[in-house]
């Protein structure tokens, strides 16, 4: 039976971003239905990350809706939708899976050349239009493929994964972005092996989700880096055996690395973000094997000032995006993880919070004092 | 028996570079005998690479004896050298193996750290002294940890790899260097796989040796690049399939390569040593899965001008030392290959010369006119 909304202009309330930096406002908006390929979405949990706060901040189209840690119900479904219909969970995807291009066709990568990550894109693919208007009218901009601060967001259908109804959408919101980012990177992109020293630079969310995975994959020595000593009693519940701050020591924090390591650690993960410390993790893994894992975004205008003969010396570098899962068809298995107690999601979520208080959210990650909040919509 | 020399100071003939780009003085000097994990070795034949006349134009110590790419006998062995005796036939090795660092015994690398490629170390490592000396009693400096247009060198024995007696010691020499540096990149640093499309930069010896290997992995596609136009008759021997002059063209040779490979290569192999090449070789390959291997070395003071975020495509860029080959363990088995047919390497031979000419073979090399010039003395 179709869902009265079926074809409807659904009006909701969203959190909508109007100006950079500015708090977001909560108001009603008008949800148009969703297009060929495309699917509603009642978001019922989604949560806050990083890379919303940046954007928000900086370079993003205004207005926007923000959010792309999320999951939620299928509310209807747009023309050659097959996969998905009313009614199901799922969790979005900022990285999706049309499953037709080159990429979706190779098991090397999970950039679908139609449905990556694109933080340039603000609107549908069919028609470049937005399905969000004010009430008066006026386009509110897409975000990262999901834009989950919205009590009903439309997105394209290769970024919806169904999941299990019996995982609960409050902690399947995480797996739409840190958790598979963190534990994947290791995983997929490093491919850790039993044994292996690590270091992860950057214990927020995400660095911690490296750790667990670390440890999953029998990651002997854990080493975390920070500048927030409180990370430590943190992370050794993730799996972190050793932490070092970089304030804590006048030398550069690679060679404090080395020198604690035997000349390099197998596997570096840099979470933050920033060139410099993806240089530190460069020279902080050993010759000959060490792989660097970039997980952290960059914005600045910089380059990698590294001379390229840095790249004779047997060691890797590479950035990992969503953990190198494909979305939809592989995070329904990660969920199992999660229910079968091989992976933790409650130890992350740090708050719990009504959707009205967003802005909170937001206070609450600029300032340290949370790895995640998750909203009730 | 050992050999009438062995415990003595050899007099013998050397081609010594005295000055940056002044052509080499071929005069007596004295050769020690080995020390303790040493061998002296008689070179029967060598030949010229890109790396000696680079070395010998810019940044060697002089005087040095150069010479990297070469085959001999040994006549006498140091003390503790228990792999190798006089008589035995030998590949030298610029990047050789001590089989006891944590890097000999990782099956990831062939980066021995006692005995891998290093252009500044001009002496042997035991006593920090060089073992060629003028008749007037001054030292000659060693390079590469080879010093072969000598007619007789000190090695390391990690330097010398035993070969079979059956391969002629004037096609051997080729298997010091060109050869296993470029089809070990494509077998062992790539993995170059059945139906992929390879792109090479530079189609001298290196990079012929790159189309072979990717011919021997079964690549479909193996477009060569370079200024010289007379290299597309010759790298079809090789297995070049297309051929780019970027002369051709006014558009940037990636956009180009992009354009005729839909979308990017497999794999590119810069094989020239500039750092503009080597961000355009990784611009030519395609996204979710190229991969850029570096053989080419680059010794200006420039850094890698390209974004963090470049690494986020699923592309990888790393070097390859000397094919990621293990030389003492794995050149025999290579130059079965050679025995059996499997691999060329008269093709690679334009020029055969006497040693006392050896100036006339940097000449050749230097103006392209040779691929590589075999020496014999």
């Amino acid at each position: 039976m179709p869902s009265s909304t079926q074809g409807q202009t659904i009006t909701c309330k969203a959190a909508i971003a109007w100006k950079p930096k500015e708090p977001l406002v909560i108001q009603e908006i008008e949800v148009a239905p969703p297009q060929a390929e495309e699917v509603r979405v009642k978001v019922t949990h989604t949560s806050l990350c990083h890379t919303d706060v940046f954007f928000w901040e900086n370079e993003g189209f205004f207005p926007c809706i923000f959010g792309h840690e999320a999951a939620g119900i299928v509310e209807s479904v747009g023309e050659k939708v097959t996969e998905l219909e009313e009614g199901d969970h799922v969790v979005l995807l900022f990285t999706g899976e049309c499953k037709s291009c080159k990429q979706c066709k190779s098991d090397k990568t999970n950039l679908c050349a139609n449905l990556k990550v694109d933080p340039m894109r603000s609107t549908m693919r069919s028609d470049n239009k937005t399905r969000f208007l004010t009430k008066q009218g006026d386009p509110i901009y897409h975000f990262l493929n999901v834009s989950s601060f919205s009590e009903y967001t439309v997105v394209e259908a290769g970024c919806a994964a169904k999941i299990d109804l019996s995982i609960p959408l409050s902690r399947a919101c995480l797996f739409a972005c840190g958790i598979p980012t963190g534990v994947g990177a290791v995983w997929n992109t490093a491919k850790v092996e039993k044994g292996s020293t690590v270091v992860i630079f950057g214990l927020g969310a995400v660095g911690l989700a490296v750790a667990e995975g670390s440890k999953i994959a029998g990651a002997e020595r854990i080493i975390g880096v920070d500048v927030n000593p409180n990370k430590f009693e943190l992370g050794k519940k993730f799996g972190v055996t050793e932490f070092l701050n970089p304030k804590d020591s006048n030398r550069p924090i690679e060679d404090v690395i080395k020198g604690m390591t035997d000349g390099g650690a197998d596997y570096c993960f840099e979470c933050v973000g920033n060139v410099d410390l993806m240089l530190a993790a460069f020279e902080s893994c050993h010759d000959g094997w060490g792989r660097t894992v970039l997980i952290g975004i960059e914005v600045r205008p910089v380059t990698l000032g590294m001379h390229p003969m840095k790249l004779f010396h047997g060691k890797e570098i590479k950035g990992s995006t969503f953990g190198d899962f494909k979305g939809k068809s592989q995070i329904p298995d990660l969920l199992k993880m999660y229910s079968e107690n091989v992976l933790k999601v409650d130890e992350y979520i740090t708050h719990e919070l009504r959707f009205e208080e967003i802005n909170k959210a937001f206070d609450l990650l600029k300032s340290g004092q949370s790895l995640r909040t998750v909203m009730h919509l």
